[in-house]
């Protein structure tokens, strides 16, 4: 099964209450697309700068992404910087540098408009709605997005939204998209928008699965340290999409697979913040997932 | 069994984004007691004014709350103001009124001493030692306790913790109280000062129990409509130790009767801020319990 992303490979300044990192690699395509991998057929669209490390491409191949659809375009790479705070859940963002991502128009390479999945990451609903167009007739749709597009682009995004199979945001976002407090509702107002699921993810306080007859709460592991949870949000898409991947599920299966997805999720994006960038995801182990998902398992089964 | 509660009974002033409702009936000991009952037998003991209305002792009563440690003092009950922002979840305290709370000193009815279960609500440390004396040999004592006593009482308290089976607190006391921000680490600091097993209350997004070998997650029932939180905490307490009590559990059973008194009490607490004061409470009924209790299987049993 082959999983398709579109959305930023970047560089971030994070800054957190213990120490500061300067332009190291992020961006939610390359979150999504590690989290997603190594067994996944995963395909990358995006586009970086001049400024853009081979080796984090290198990176990337190694880790089995197929990069075929990321673009090389004179200008700068992506760049945002940020600062959490204390808590480590709200941040600040200092800077957003967009770069080569400006003027960008994704472009699907020969082939890959027969994905089986796509997620479209955090980026203008006009070019979601493009990927969309060049990949017809995937199993599912997955799509994120952000207040800016909600509060900006909102027209737009609703078009878009009346496509998308699983609508996965945050819970101010999902608030803020809905006109409601109670998630519920929230819930409710958004399958109304499209999407026939909705996924909220609360960071430290898990994350909820609104299904088509059932809805799901996952705690988040606990950790002993959180070092950057830049990137776990992603993270856990990619995880979400690879379990869905790897089960076949397609929209109109049970909510079962989109439940244990939920858990694959869960623990792929547990291994993020306890490292800067990539290096917790890629730390991973077979050993670690399967105490993780133990870990899972007991937390929520009473 | 029974179960022995120290703590306020009280009028509230609430302020939420809709409404205000002035003096209405609440405190801990109310909530806990009414949630913890009808079946326990459940003893309250605590100090009103000459103000407390009779009609709320009577309904205490009828809900099966034996008041003889409900003392009547010469002066004005207990009487806290709050104003909930947007969220329902922050609040401030616009006033704080002891009355006969100041010079109260728990006196607890012969033959109490022999109760089997004991919560401490949140009071004085001073006055939670003092209630632990009075009744030394139950099956398991529950503490809470708030910012206030943690930040000005740190001594009186540790003194009492070293008794203390299960610590009951929100996320923020118990990392105040721990000096760490990571919850998992907070449990075990929390445990090294007596406590063997330790309650994290999140609100909306459920709660944690740290087990003698085991770590649980409950999500919160998922509310359509908030209406005043006030008390859910407490009647989370009281569900827990109804359920503690029914299954005749103390602090050397094993972590399951632990695990599914987490269960019963979000689904004590859930009827809460659904109505004002302790209204929600009261409607309670065998068949909407039943139908949360399958919400929470669905909820969390992937």
């Amino acid at each position: 099964m082959s999983i398709l992303v579109v959305g930023s490979m970047a560089y971030d300044t994070v800054e957190t209450p213990e120490e500061r990192r300067e332009r190291q690699l992020g961006g939610a395509a390359t979150f999504f697309a590690l989290a997603a991998g190594p067994e996944a057929d995963v395909r990358a669209v995006a586009v970086v700068g001049e400024d853009f490390l081979d080796k984090d491409l290198d990176l990337l191949a190694q880790n089995g992404v197929n990069l075929a659809g990321v673009e090389r375009a004179k200008g700068l790479s992506f760049h945002w910087s940020g600062r959490y705070h204390a808590d480590f859940i709200e941040r600040d963002t200092l800077a957003t540098e967009l770069g080569v991502f400006a003027d960008w128009h994704p472009r699907i390479p020969d082939g890959w408009e027969n994905s089986d999945y796509l997620f479209l990451a955090n980026i203008h609903p006009l070019l979601q709605g493009g990927v969309m167009k060049a990949v017809p007739k995937p199993k599912l749709v997955v799509l994120d997005t952000m207040n800016l597009w909600i509060e900006t682009t909102r027209s737009d995004l609703m078009d878009v939204l009346s496509g998308v199979d699983v609508l996965m945001v945050n819970d101010s976002e999902a608030r803020l998209l809905s006109g409601r407090r109670s998630l519920a509702d929230a819930a409710e107002a958004i399958k109304a928008m499209g999407p026939s699921r909705v996924v909220i993810k609360k960071g430290e306080h898990g994350a909820l699965l609104f299904g088509h007859d059932s809805v799901l709460a996952v705690p988040a592991i606990i950790l002993p340290e959180v070092i950057d949870p830049t990137g776990a949000g992603d993270s856990f898409a990619g995880g979400f999409m690879a379990s869905l991947a790897e089960a076949g599920a397609d929209r109109s299966s049970s909510d079962k697979p989109f439940r244990e997805a939920m858990i694959a999720a869960t623990v792929t994006a547990s291994f993020v913040p306890e490292k800067f960038s990539v290096e917790g995801l890629l730390n991973r182990t077979e050993e670690t997932v399967k105490l993780r998902r133990q870990a899972m398992n007991e937390m929520m089964i009473p």
